[in-house]
């Protein structure tokens, strides 16, 4: 049997592992050809899970970790971690033995580890994690949304050039647009490092299609296919629109149960309900890859379902399989070859 | 006929001036009894309007203004503009002429002028702009949502002693629950500021029920009474729920005209689905006040219809009429005797 793809799992990682772990490798593969699986966790407890899963049993081969990363571990104590899940799970990665990682742990760890064992591409100096958000014009691109708690004017302009060759290689559209968030759209709006970051992309030298700054409402309406952010608003805009889309989920369910002229409403019209609570699952939408590595490091939502799990590695594989490296890597060198012709030409 | 209450409106702030704000008052003004208005803007613009509003045009004293604020400038260049309608607004909150200011104009600017018209209270280095935010548990207080981009660790501690004596003035929470936003739970997470913060709520001497970090979804959920940031991170969180919702709402009527089957179940649970209308409407919930002030300066978001800016006045005629200000003041007093005892216990 031809193994096309490997990807790496951390079976130790998030709110509820390894459980919902095995039960979204087991959604997975239903669905997949040609994927095999490394599995890093605890024999003591993946043994009994892998019994009751013969799918994941068959495709995956369990590799023995004693440690685990908590979700207090700091960075710098997970980084002495290196018999970790997590630590073993991005080590595959970097040894070529898998083409992908995929974990719901820690996202502090998970960053400094995928730093360190993967290193950044030239021109990154720090990572940024990209979500793939759902919006009135289809998904965008949004980042960074919770790998570094702070960016300054420069690298919110490599997450711009990360973000829009990240789009162009996932969503296929030619000239991606870009908006900076901030809390108005003029010019003079917001600090010091989003204004900074305007200046960098439109004196560039690259042709990007810069639209300005956007605003929190302009991320749901997808008046850009790539929103640059930095972490601490980004994380904190993420899992505002998650919560508010479940109040207003909630108030519907209500809203639809509140007689029984109303519940027999909804049972006629369950047919477009039933489409509408796909289209709201949030675990249709789970996965964040940390753009600017040499590898694919995918991080799941750490409360997330088997069914949110099932669409980490479904990203995780499609990463795999595309060319987004290539495409952040070149852009990134024509940013480099931009910014020496303007010191040359200065000189 | 008594006047007990008197509302000092700026007519020419928001995209939609002064058409909305008009109407706005005209709805406004049918629920209310006692009050009167004194508006401030362009005669040449209101005169034709007041025409067609009897109701607003009796309860209203016209104040004519040359010069307005635009989207566009700066707050230094709008502190310079004394006979703005905005300025004047301001100027009849603080000569005692009116209990309170609306606007729905640029927001530093309005920000700027308040403070130097209304002055801040004893032991506030910026006021904070508070949203009344729409949850699963009620109405909760976040704040800031604007007024300041950044905030340190010292600020960020006012602001919770101020939402904390705001949550119970106009919410009647006894002794309200306050949490600082941040991207994880956990002590460690987060900039210096927030983990600062958190130090200050917990060494202040004050009996106050901090309950810790929360992130973006428990603000929807409503975990806390009082959510605590910088308003940077806290206005694009409101945006971006409003964005959310709207896009979730934009979900909710395609299902319910995706089939014949679904618009009719849609029509006979038409009750429930009103009530879901008015749960989620926007303008249900518009203004923001600036707490720290000598004085009641309320916000109307600048792109809110008629409906919304009527809420926002009824926002600052309760304010005017309650005691918020008499609680910010005595929490405020309470942290600085509590900073000068431990300052001579050091000593």
């Amino acid at each position: 049997m031809v193994q096309s793809l490997v990807l790496s799992v951390d079976a130790m990682g998030g709110d509820s592992a390894p459980g919902i772990v095995i039960e979204g490798l087991d959604q997975f593969l239903a669905t997949q050809k040609d994927v095999s699986v490394i599995l890093h966790g605890h024999e003591g407890h993946l043994e009994p899970l892998l019994a009751d899963a013969p799918r994941v049993a068959e495709a995956a081969s369990l590799r023995h970790c004693e440690d685990q990363i908590t979700m207090s571990d700091k960075p710098s104590q997970a980084l002495r971690k290196r018999s970790s899940s997590m630590w073993k799970t991005i080590e595959s990665v970097r040894d070529g033995e898998a083409q992908a990682s995929i974990s719901a742990g820690n996202t502090g760890a998970l960053m400094a580890m995928s730093m360190m064992l993967l290193r950044r591409m030239d021109g990154v100096h720090r990572p940024a994690m990209a979500a793939l958000w759902p919006t009135q014009r289809g998904r965008i691109v949004v980042l960074d949304v919770g790998a570094n708690l702070e960016a300054d004017g420069n690298q919110l302009m490599t997450y711009a050039i990360m973000g829009e060759a990240y789009a162009r290689a996932i969503r296929g559209v030619e000239r991606p647009s870009i908006g900076i968030l901030n809390v108005g759209s003029e010019e003079q709006k917001g600090h010091e490092e989003v204004r900074r970051a305007a200046e960098l992309i439109k004196s560039s030298g690259l042709d990007l299609n810069y639209s300005g700054f956007v605003e929190g409402n302009d991320i749901s309406e997808g008046t850009v296919d790539v929103v640059v952010t930095d972490g601490f608003s980004g994380n904190i805009a993420l899992k505002t629109a998650e919560g508010t889309a479940r109040l207003v989920a909630a108030f519907v369910r209500e809203a639809l149960t509140s007689s029984p002229l109303a519940k027999a409403g909804a049972l006629m019209a369950s047919g477009g309900l039933r489409q509408l609570r796909v289209r709201m699952d949030p675990s249709s939408v789970n996965g964040g890859v940390l753009l600017g590595l040499n590898g694919v490091s995918v991080k799941s939502h750490g409360g997330t379902d088997a069914k949110g799990f099932a669409t980490a590695l479904k990203l995780a594989a499609d990463l795999a399989r595309s060319d987004f490296k290539t495409e952040v890597a070149a852009s990134l060198a024509r940013v480099q070859a931009a910014r020496q012709d303007a010191s040359e030409s200065a000189a």
